[in-house]
Parts: C-alpha cells; sequence; structure tokens
C-alpha cells in the first residue's frame, strides 16, 4: 500500500497544449477552466480517476492554468471553474490514489493542492481576477474544498446536486486542503452547522446550502449557465487589470537533469546524496535587468525574476518530491548586488503595472513554498555572492544563516524596499517583521539603512545568525551541517513548522498549521490507515472497524 | 511500552498538605513554589522521577498550588518559581514516563501541562499575580517551558546552570509544552537563534541566554538569591490585589463515584458505556446567590460558581484521562435560569473586586477545558433546564445545540453580559463571536435582546443548531448521537479541533493548535516512538536509527 509516489519522479511542468483534465477556453475577460478528467490518465496506473476526482498531475495542470492566466492572459478578469462531466463537478482527491500512496506522498500531495488553492485565492485578493465556482453536479471533498478557494459558489439546483465534505465520515480523514478553515473561516459556515455539514456523507443542496452560506446561491438547471456567465461578466466588471495582452508566454524550463544536479539557467541544485546534503545556488542577474514595463514585457521569460523564481520554485518541488533523503539545503547567492538592487528598484518603482504586479506576487509565492519546505535551510554568505534586497529574502527564509567574516574576502549583505512589504510571508508579515516579533523600529531602521552591511554590522544588526572568520569557517559551517543531518527529520519538520511562523496566524497558516498538522496525524492513525481503518476499508467489501478510545 | 496510564485511575485534586513534589511557602506578597520531586513518588512505580523530573502527578500539584494561591492568598502579588535541588532546576517531563505511555495517555500529558502553564500566564494577565521563575541550576526541556510561562526569568550564572530544549536533539520530538511557541512569539528570540537553541542539547548559559532573550538576567551565585528576592518584590510592588486577605478555601470536592457516575454536589456525569456515551448535567443555582463581594466572601468554597465549575472542571479532567472510550457527551442543565441571571449579574457587577475577577475567570479556564477536550459535545435543551448567560456558554461550547420545540412544555434560554466578553475562548473571541465571526452587529442585537428566546426565535437567531418538535425530538436527537458514534474518534478529534477555533489565533491556540498537532503527529512517528526510535532508544545502551526520509 505504498507502491504509488514513493519513488515516482514528477513533471511539475506542463502547458494547455499538453492539459489531460482540464480545458482552458477564453470568452474576452471570462476564462473558463473545465474540469474534464481523463480516467486512465492518472500519475500511476494503479488507480482509475473516476467521477473528476484527482491526483497530484490533476493539480499540477490546475496550478499551471491559474499561472498562465496571471502571466500570459492579463486580458482575463474573472475565471469560471467547472465542469464538462455529466452531473459531476469533481468528487475530489482519489481515494484509492490516497489509499495506496505512502505518507510523505500524501503529505506533499496536500502541501502542493494547498498552495495552488491559495495561488487562486492570492490571484483574486493581489491581481484582480475573480473565480466564480460553477457547480454543475454532484461536487464533494476536494471538489467542494477547490470550490471554497473561489470568490463565490453558484450551484445549479437539479435536486441531485450537492456540495459535500464526506471526508470524515466516509474515510475516516479531514477534509485537509482547506475545507474546515475555510468554511468556518472564510464563508464563515456557523461552527454546529459545520459540524452537521462535516459529518453528513450526502452533503447539502438547494436552499438549505445558500441559508448555511455553503454556497452564494443556487440556480435551476435552466437559468444556470446563464446566471454563471452573467456573474462573470459582473465579477470582471470590476478589474483593474487591463483590457487587452499581450502577455508574456511562459515555455519549458528544460533543465539539465544529471545524476546529481537540476541545473537551470539561473538555479542549480546539486545533490551529495551521502550527507543528504543539497546546495541550491540561485544566479543573480548577469546583465542589467530592464528597467521599464515595457521593457520587462519585451524580456518576457527571459527577465530575471521570471526565471530565476520560476526554476527555484521547481527545484523546490523536485527537492521535495523527488529527494525524501535531503535533509538539509545550502543555499547560495552568485552574482553582482548591485544588478539585483536595481532590478528591485524597478519592480518597487513599477508595482502598479500589471505584469509588475505579477512578478513580485510570484516571487512572493515562491518564498512562500520555501517557508513550507520540510528541509533545514542554512544560508551561507561568501565572497561572489549577491544576498541583496529580493535575493536576501534566501537567507531570510533560512532557518539559519553564516556570513563569512574574512577582511581579505570581503562580503556584503544589502537590504532593498522589497524586504519591506512585497514579499510577505504567509502570516502576513515580511521576513524581517517576523525575524524581528515586536522590534518595528529596528525594522524600519534597517530598511533605512541604505548601504550594505559587512559582516559584523550583519551579525550585530541581527540580519545573520553567525560571523565566523576565515580560520572557523569551514569547521563551523561542517560542524552545523553535520549536526543537522544526525537528528530526527520528523522532530526538525515539526520544529521548523514551529520557529519559522512567529506572530500572528492567517487563514493560510491555519491551514498549514493547524488544520495540516492534525491531517497528517490522522495519516498515521490506525483508524485510517490501518488494516482495518477506515481509508483502507473504502471501496473494498469490508467495513472499517475502529479503534474507538479518543486521544 | 503501553502500559503507564492506559488504564490509571488520576486523582486531579490535591492540596498543600498532600504535595510530594512542590513546597509552597508565603512571605508577605510574595509566595515561593519550590520543587522538590520527590523521585519514588511518581503516578507509577516504572519510573523514578530523578532530577526534578515530573509527570502528571507534580503538574497537578503545581496547577493546585496556582489555583489556590489565587483564591486562597489575595495577599500574594509574586510567585518565585524556583528548585530546592542542588544545581538542578527542573529536568523536564520524565522521559521513561513519556517512553513508557501510551498516545494518548502523552497527548492527555501534554494538554493538561500547557493548561498548567496558560494558568499561570491568565493569573499575571487577568489577577496581577506575577511569576518569577528563579532558575538556579540545570534547566532542560519542560523545566525551561515552565520558565517560559512565568513573567521573567532570572538564571544563575555560575559557569554550569543553562537553559535548554534538547526534546529535538535527544530525544527526536518537539518542545510541546509550549516550548518553541513561546520561545519565539512570547520572548521574541530570533528565529534562527531558537533554530540553534532547539537543536543544542547542552543548551545556552550565561551573558549568551541573556544576549538571545532567553533569560532576562543572568547574575552570579552570590547575588542570585537577594537579586530574585528583590526584583519579586518589584513586581510585587505593581499588584492591583488586595495586601491583605482573607480568600476562601478550597477543600476537597468529595463526588460520590460509582461505576456508571460520577455525581458532585451541582454537576453530575453518568456513563452509557454501551453507546461510549457520558451526560453531563450541570444544575443551576439551588438558591438566590450571594449579590455583594462580602457575601460571595462569605459563601467561599460554597458559592455556586466556584462549586460548579470546580466541579465540572473534575468532570473534565476524569472524562479525558479515565474515559477514553467515551466519545459523545450530551451536556444538560438543569434548573432556574432567572438564579442564574442574577448570579451573573453579581459578577458583572462587581468583577473589578479581586475574588469576583477570579471567580470569572476561573469560570473562563475551566470552558476552555472544555474546547479543548477531544470529545463531541451536544447540548441538549429541554424542559427545566437553565442555558441561561454563563450556563448557555456550555450549549455555545458544544459542537451542536437541540433545543425542544414544544408548547405544551415551553423551553427558553437567555443571554446575559456573561456571554458579551467576560469568558473568552483561546482565540481572544467570546463564543458568541466565533459563532457569528464577521457579524458583530448580529452578536450585539442578541446581547442587547434581554429577554428569552423561545426555540423559534432562538433557531432563527441561530443561537441553537435545531429545534425539533416533541413528535421528532427523540428520533433526531438519538440518530444523531447514534450517527456520531459510529464516526472515526480519530477524525472527529481532528475536525473538532479545526472547527471549534475559528477566528483569529493567538499564542493559546497556536500552541494547542500548531504546536500540540505536530507533536502529536511526531508522537505516532517511528523516529520518535518507534523500536529504534530516539525516544525508545534513550537512556538505554543503543542509538536511535532514523528513518531519514523527510516529511
Amino acid at each position: 500500500m505504498e507502491s504509488a509516489g514513493s519513488s515516482m519522479q514528477v513533471a511539475f511542468e506542463t502547458s494547455p497544449d499538453r492539459y489531460r483534465h482540464w480545458k482552458l477556453t477564453f470568452d474576452g475577460p471570462v476564462a473558463t477552466l473545465s474540469m474534464d478528467v481523463q480516467e486512465d490518465a492518472g500519475l500511476s496506473s494503479e488507480y482509475r480517476l473516476k467521477l473528476n476526482s484527482y491526483d497530484l498531475g490533476v493539480d499540477i495542470e490546475l496550478a499551471d492554468a491559474v499561472q498562465r492566466i496571471r502571466f500570459e492572459h492579463p486580458e482575463v478578469h474573472t475565471v469560471i471553474i467547472t465542469s464538462l462531466k455529466e452531473r459531476i463537478f469533481c468528487a475530489g482527491a482519489n481515494i484509492f490514489m490516497l489509499r495506496g500512496s505512502s505518507h510523505a506522498w500524501k503529505v506533499n500531495f496536500c502541501k502542493y493542492t494547498n498552495e495552488t488553492r491559495l495561488a487562486i485565492e492570492d490571484a483574486s485578493e493581489h491581481s484582480g481576477i475573480k473565480f466564480l465556482a460553477a457547480i454543475n453536479g454532484i461536487c464533494a471533498g476536494g471538489g467542494y474544498e477547490l470550490a471554497l478557494a473561489c470568490d463565490e459558489i453558484l450551484l445549479v439546483d437539479d435536486g441531485n446536486s450537492a456540495v459535500s465534505l464526506p471526508e470524515t465520515p466516509l474515510l475516516g480523514v479531514l477534509p485537509g486542503t482547506g475545507g474546515l478553515t475555510r468554511v468556518v473561516d472564510k464563508r464563515k459556515v456557523r461552527r454546529d452547522l459545520a459540524d452537521v455539514f462535516g459529518t453528513v456523507a450526502e452533503g447539502v443542496k438547494g436552499r438549505r446550502a445558500v441559508e448555511w452560506r455553503l454556497v452564494d446561491a443556487v440556480y435551476p438547471t435552466s437559468q444556470f449557465k446563464d446566471r454563471v456567465a452573467r456573474r462573470a461578466k459582473e465579477l470582471a466588471a470590476l478589474s483593474d487589470r487591463p483590457s487587452a495582452g499581450p502577455g508574456i508566454t511562459l515555455s519549458a524550463l528544460n533543465p539539465t537533469v544529471t545524476v546529481d544536479a537540476v541545473q537551470y539557467s539561473a538555479v542549480r541544485l546539486e545533490f551529495d546524496r551521502n550527507k543528504r546534503l543539497a546546495t541550491l545556488t540561485v544566479n543573480g542577474p548577469e546583465q542589467e535587468e530592464p528597467s521599464t514595463p515595457e521593457e520587462i514585457l519585451q524580456a518576457g521569460e527571459r527577465y530575471w525574476f521570471v526565471r530565476a523564481f520560476r526554476e527555484l520554485e521547481d527545484a523546490l518541488l523536485r527537492l521535495r518530491v523527488d529527494e525524501p533523503l535531503i535533509g538539509t539545503v545550502v543555499v547560495k547567492t552568485c552574482g553582482d548586488a548591485s544588478r539585483v538592487l536595481n532590478a528591485d528598484a524597478a519592480l518597487i518603482a513599477h508595482q502598479d503595472h500589471w505584469l509588475v504586479r505579477e512578478v513580485i506576487h510570484f516571487v512572493k509565492r515562491t518564498l512562500k513554498r520555501m517557508d513550507l519546505t520540510s528541509r533545514s535551510f542554512f544560508a551561507l554568505i561568501e565572497p561572489d555572492s549577491c544576498f541583496a534586497g529580493t535575493l536576501f529574502e534566501l537567507a531570510l527564509a533560512a532557518d539559519r544563516s553564516y556570513m563569512l567574516d574574512d577582511p581579505q574576502h570581503p562580503v556584503s549583505l544589502t537590504l532593498s524596499a522589497m524586504n519591506g512589504g512585497p514579499l510577505k510571508m504567509s502570516n502576513g508579515l515580511t521576513r524581517l517583521e517576523t525575524r524581528f516579533l515586536g522590534q518595528p523600529d529596528h525594522v524600519r531602521d534597517l530598511l533605512d539603512e541604505g548601504k550594505p552591511f559587512d559582516p559584523q554590522e550583519a551579525l550585530d544588526a541581527g540580519l545573520v545568525s553567525f560571523a565566523p572568520d576565515e580560520l572557523d569557517w569551514d569547521d563551523e559551517v561542517r560542524l552545523a551541517v553535520e549536526g543537522r543531518a544526525a537528528l530526527s527529520p520528523d522532530a526538525l519538520t515539526g520544529m521548523e513548522a514551529n520557529l519559522r511562523f512567529a506572530g500572528p496566524e492567517t487563514m493560510e497558516t491555519k491551514i498549514f498549521g493547524r488544520l495540516t498538522a492534525w491531517q497528517n496525524w490522522i495519516f498515521q492513525r490506525p483508524n485510517a490507515v490501518g488494516a482495518t481503518g477506515a481509508l483502507t476499508a473504502y471501496g473494498s467489501q469490508s467495513r472499517p472497524e475502529f479503534d474507538f478510545n479518543r486521544t
């Protein structure tokens, strides 16, 4: 039962011409993303994706579509999410896939699908793209969780179509892709009604679904399409996006993959598997980057920010799924800090331009993926590095940072306005604010500094963890890395999940902290995954048998 | 390895004359709680409580001492927490106890110890009692977590005494009694330093402990006692508590315990074990309760609020630990609503009086224990019930509520000012605010209503989940209870932990949501509790062997 995904290599890149499960169509300001999952095109042949159920491959296409709408289609102001299947919107995550997956695969699958749904909400909040779930059939579990990520939910009132979260009653697990959190926190369904809804396998339909705030409106079949189209246009009219393109095209990254490394144009991920260690190097711009929106548009996917952070994102996703034994990642940068700072300045100067805005929020989302990657990150700030502005966020995202203090080989780091607001973490604070929780004056002083920090200044300012001199550097870094490798990987995952998110919690951190952590607990429990557990028993002849001790 | 606590009956009541592990002494406004754990007086004889390590029994005494200081000793303004052992402050939770405990015992142990530490912080925030940790020796793990719950931490600088969180490096688990959360969220230790601190078994001492904000000050041995005494007096001077008693004495509850019930004076907890069902009944006041602080003082522990909520607390704790197979609790009240409302009015009128304040916050803490009890609660609002004001909080704390709508047997519920602020949940909101998240006007209207709600009004106002009539009542309640009993107890625990805490998160909810949930996950992992896991290997000859796959 641990077959699927144990050592499966997954391609996180795709494009609309290769979609198997979604159709993306355009009609002026309204795009429609139609789910039409191909049963026999799952990532594994061990399950069939019936009834628009999904696996990671289906979600990768969804994430790709949302990303492309943002970058390639500025004229799109509303996205309708619906189904092409008769009487089925989406049955949720494929249960046979879940049942056959290792614990780690389940965890990574849920993390990715959560990130996809949060990216939808990010597009709504920051990019002027509204999402409308047009539920034209049965909508269960992860199907409803996808709808919950949309701004509005319209449900057909055909006497049959219902929304439901049947995970607890049918599978003994949670609606862990944000379901429980969004029901009470986003849609503000009353907690007692949410309790009923979360325990009734058949779900809720019709007027009651509206009264309980589970959906925004229901319409009879005869009116449904018109109502959806009308509402999509109304939402589109609210957008501040351009009325026409062009956008920029995102083509394949085509890294060079060898046994020990994945080499992209600006990013390199290298493995030292004996030490369970990876080195992640991000190169700064090789040249001066464009400074106006027009130049950025023209540079398109070659624009350093787009290129480097698409590559970084792909590297992080590969690391999560393909390299489970890598425990520690050494983070380096290489390049000219002044070019990073100039590029940052262009982003800040033009942050209201739709494309610049997309770039900033994409950089932000990619850094969040790093925060949520359960590996230890140690940043090494060495000669020839360019930890400046946006790239200094890599050091701030790391669990620790080491800066070489060698007068013969001077190193510095510099902050920019990009460290002061645009790249907020999922807790709603910048990484500097989180690092210096409760010291807003210190954060302001650092941002006002305007000049590079040498190692001693960086250490005094609290911007790096340690600044060993050239005599101590090798030993200190080596001991830190070796020490980390000796610790329990599970305890490290739990420790990092707590220490990385000081300060306030948001719906997003509640999903990754509270909900995900409980789900991961349940994913270990015999009542879910044991021989007679509910997830194991589902779809078989046998009924689950529970150990009824409450914990 | 699942022996300790599997079916152990635990007495949650104690008193200073029976303490085995703590000495509570008084010197004017300063009380000193000195830890002096008796090695051979653990709850089980299977481990020895060496080096001031603790088990649940030790923590029950600590919780009792803090509670008694609040109620019995209004003249106490500062509490020093220190150790009577040579060169040892506290070694934390006893590892052999943890190693030998069932999963459920570990979870309940951590929940109780977390509640105790939060009660210390509650006394500091709301009762004018400051806590000063005087760390006069090695302070590891749960020992440091206890210090973290104090307002200030003073550490002796003797070249030996250090504070540490060695759980991750030594045991492969988390500092789960608030440690990780308080380090970054309360003490605002920088996350990278917290990362180092959390992975270095020997901890941090001396100046560095101050620089890293792990402690507030260090003093040489020669000065330590004086400095502690001086600081205790300074903190005491800030208090708004009375300068002299009397307080009220809390004597033993003495419930009548039979096979199927625990019967107190105002509370009854009854078990229907075949159905895995308990009925929890709280009786309202049998007479008009005191209306002035003087009368309340005179009534002392016989005062209905003190009596009923002490009993409720004890019942909830017994339920958690002694009755793991009870899945659902039906919550009832019985009595005269007008007496509850009069009693509420007295609390509100005199909430600035030190004793009334203690009563209110104790009621609040007890209701929080209910929120954190991992059983399903269904409130039944029937004839002769008194779900009014404070007692209506029981229905609001329940996962669902059913109110009988039978004109022949009229039932009502009433709100009071006690529903409008004093009894906040751990998320910082009242239960009404949490129930109607984002609808502050509706909450205000309900609180202004001032008259009883009949079943239809209560249903329309959203104050109850369902209001079946007399024909449907029996079936509807029975089906709800039976349906609940069929579900996975783990999925219900996870679902309730998510649905009960809509809205903002606080340090308190972060401890119970994020930190506890991750710890519970780790408590299931072979890397901690498996045959070669770190917790299993600790103290044995063998070294842990990890599965190094990162999840």
